[in-house]
């Protein structure tokens, strides 16, 4: 193994090399305008789509196909997924790399200091700007900058790799849960040439922080739920029926407000009782991360911190559940002083789930508790709390055989071990590869905490997009030795 | 004064006579599509005036006067105010006419079963449909029909009149309140010819069902109050941030809870303490007028009432407070499943006054309760409660010399006395015109309480506006004889 250096040596030294046209190949890619939650942007993405192809097929990928997923509704149709495959070596590992192509939207107007769609390289820090740049084109390119530099010097990869690219992961990934499903099968993609996936590589998160690199081997699950209250036929006038009629926003309040405390406490009995308990042994994995509480307010960019120590905000971040309240629908929510009684309303809450809630049990409390306390409220409305829908939680062994090669690779291309992370967002695709393809999942970030993925100037910083494809090429250096 | 009938006799017998023509008139006044909350209808309001100008000028009014209330917001004009006189004598009582020419929003989409701006006369049920049938230019038509008869007839009026009619009453009359100020100075219009205002009649309003006339001696206030919770700079992640951070809809959800409960009862401190005490002779009032908890449970199209006698409803409805929450600002109002922490988020709620609760110390109670809760969460998110615009309640005397007149006017045309009914509602001008003319004021309702003035399928009886131009005229009579 410890040959390793020396055959990445030259891998690194083209990568670096390679620096500017990797970024002018960024410059491309962040152009097009791939809102998947924009309708009107919708042939951006298949334009995108194109592009990525032609990466690839100047890459001498095989089995290039763009899927089609059919239609979002009717007369919109569903951007592709792109699978391709490099090396069919049945004496080689197997790795599926997904990425996405889509992005968040992005106007100048919401506060950007350049051109969201333009890739601006600020040199004097360092940092690639733009839509897409850590979130997730940039990581994907990092991929392809990669397998660029062993084409360049004319070597082989150590492992088969089969490229899972969607375009849809920034709207929910419509359509890919059942596709991987069916690609999975015996007559599908993924197992033409290997009778098995030994991993999967996502580069879909980002560090903790910012001077750490991270792995990443948990993610909350989230159960999202409505509690629909329904009263008179049509929205009512608060001066002619105000004080008699019951009226929905008041009793639905009241079951909101039976759910989570000021304080972050769930108060839905037996949702705690089901938390796996912290051990020992876990909080000196806390200890170990670099994090502290003025990190979490720079994120939050506010002092609404519910914790004073970081291993609290972490805790409370990946391994505890959380209660938030979203909104309510159908009551008044415009500006000004409407005077009415909304007819109906549903109040919409989610629950981050994490080992060991079980998600029906989950459900079953929720729904008894919500009903228990409208009965109580001797309400004359009609009450009905539901389950919106799940994605479960996610929790690998952060020691297994993929977790150790990217830790290894970490090392070497950052000097310095990662912290192993998890995260309290959920993923859903990566418990889909896990259960569907039958292989371990690992979650190995190149973006720094402070990219700014969903929000404005969004940027990748230029040492990570270089080193992100070195990390990558290493990874799959060490996961190739391992048994 | 026994021989007002014999005076009046005539002039039913020439309003009967004009019914066709009548109903024609309001055919053409409901075909102006004026409303006016939506802007690109404004111009419609401008015709609609300039054709009740028209009729007025044929009744042979003086002093009309379209006055310009100036712009709503930039580029956009405010309709007219229209003034006209009808008579200057010194001997005779002036009375001031209010009505509104403007209409609520209405599209056959919205479930009309005919097109709101073209009359559908229903002689089968005797019903005259259409968008401002009944809310306000059918009564407003009334005042001018009644005056038409007493032209074609060549008599005089027994009192002067003053017609006060508005186009943005649907939208809260902006404008009125300073207009009328201005106007009630010695250098205005309305004392030019008299040195006092006797009586100000509107009928702005319904029955309280659909058997027994009415006239209207109160209107409940509005206080409308705003909680603003602010968090963090910018909406969160829930997967990110949930459980780490003070979550601004999970505060506001616990201080809206402490409001008022499923049962409409208020809970904020000192404010029912405030109210009038129900008066033994109050209740035989209540008991007396005709209602039903069916006749609620109609309007309301549901069964969610909170109380099982008409002596409840009508309390709260009329002169008990209540509190309504109307919605929340900011928090995600959309569809689906969106898993957003709001940053920020906003409470509407209001509260219908009524005697004796003063609005500066009920502002204070409601405050003051919020800050105290809002402390007990001890959350870092920062918090505001505050006023955002209130009117006053309005009470009369339902035995003085206008109500006195009403009331005879009520029984000759309807042959039964008038409920004395109040409304839950406000229409702030009453209290206006009260404090700003010094003079009394009665509401002189010509429609039935199921007319639906801001549903679908508005209408008013042919009966009620046939009887509604005798008995406005009749009122006129009874008052000009009184002291």
């Amino acid at each position: 193994m410890s040959d390793i250096p020396t055959r990445l040596q030259p891998i690194f030294e083209q990568i670096d090399k390679n620096t500017e046209a990797n970024i002018a190949k960024l410059a491309t890619a962040i152009s097009f305008k791939a809102v998947s939650g924009d309708e009107s942007l919708r042939p951006e993405l298949f334009k995108k789509a194109d592009y990525i192809q032609s990466l690839l097929e100047k890459l001498n990928c095989t089995d290039i196909q763009q899927f089609d997923l059919g239609e979002e509704k009717p007369g919109l149709s569903l951007p592709p997924v792109i699978l391709a495959r490099l090396g069919t070596s049945p004496t080689k590992k197997t790795v599926v790399v997904y990425a996405h192509m889509d992005v968040q939207p992005a106007s100048k107007e919401d506060g950007w200091d350049t051109e969201p769609f333009e890739l601006f390289h600020d040199k004097e820090n360092g940092l690639l700007i733009g839509r897409g740049s850590t979130d997730d084109t940039g990581p994907l390119l990092a991929w392809l900058n990669m397998l660029e530099a062993h084409q360049q010097l004319g070597l082989e990869l150590p492992v088969n790799l089969i490229f899972c690219f969607e375009s849809m992961e920034e709207s929910g990934s419509i359509g890919l849960d059942k596709f991987i499903e069916d690609e999975a099968k015996t007559s599908g993609y993924f197992f033409k040439y290997a009778s098995k996936i030994d991993s999967v590589a996502i580069s879909d998160n980002y560090w903790l922080g910012t001077t750490t690199p991270a792995l990443t081997y948990g993610l909350r699950g989230c159960n999202y739920y409505q509690i629909k209250v329904d009263g008179p036929k049509a929205d009512l006038h608060s001066g002619v029926f105000g004080g008699c009629i019951a009226e929905p926003m008041i009793d639905l309040v009241q079951l909101l407000s039976t759910l989570v405390n000021s304080k972050g406490e769930i108060l839905i009995p037996g949702v705690n009782e089901m938390v796996a308990p912290v051990t020992d042994a876990e909080r000196e994995i806390y200890k170990s991360i670099t994090y502290s509480v003025e990190e979490f307010n720079e994120s939050s960019n506010s002092n609404t911190c519910l914790f004073d120590n970081k291993e609290d905000i972490l805790m409370h971040r990946w391994r505890m559940p959380s209660l938030s309240v979203h909104g309510i629908e159908n009551a008044f929510s415009g500006q000004g002083a409407k005077t009415v009684i909304p007819a109906t309303c549903s109040g919409k809450f989610s629950i981050r789930t994490v080992p060991h809630i079980d998600s029906d049990k989950l459900d079953a409390l929720v729904i008894d508790h919500v009903n228990k306390q409208f009965a109580k409220l001797n309400s004359p409305n009609k009450m009905v709390c539901e389950l919106v829908h799940n994605g479960a939680y996610w929790y690998s062994d952060p020691h297994n055989s993929s977790f150790t090669a990217a830790s290894k690779a970490t090392e070497l291309v950052w000097g310095q071990k990662p912290d192993l992370t998890r995260e309290g967002g959920s993923i859903p695709i990566t418990l889909t590869f896990e259960q569907q393809l039958k292989s371990s999942v690992v979650l190995i970030p190149c973006g720094k905490g402070n990219d700014g993925a969903h929000s404005i100037n969004e940027k990748i910083d230029l040492e990570n997009y270089v080193k992100g494809a070195k990390l990558l090429g290493s990874f799959l250096y060490y996961f190739s030795e391992t048994d």
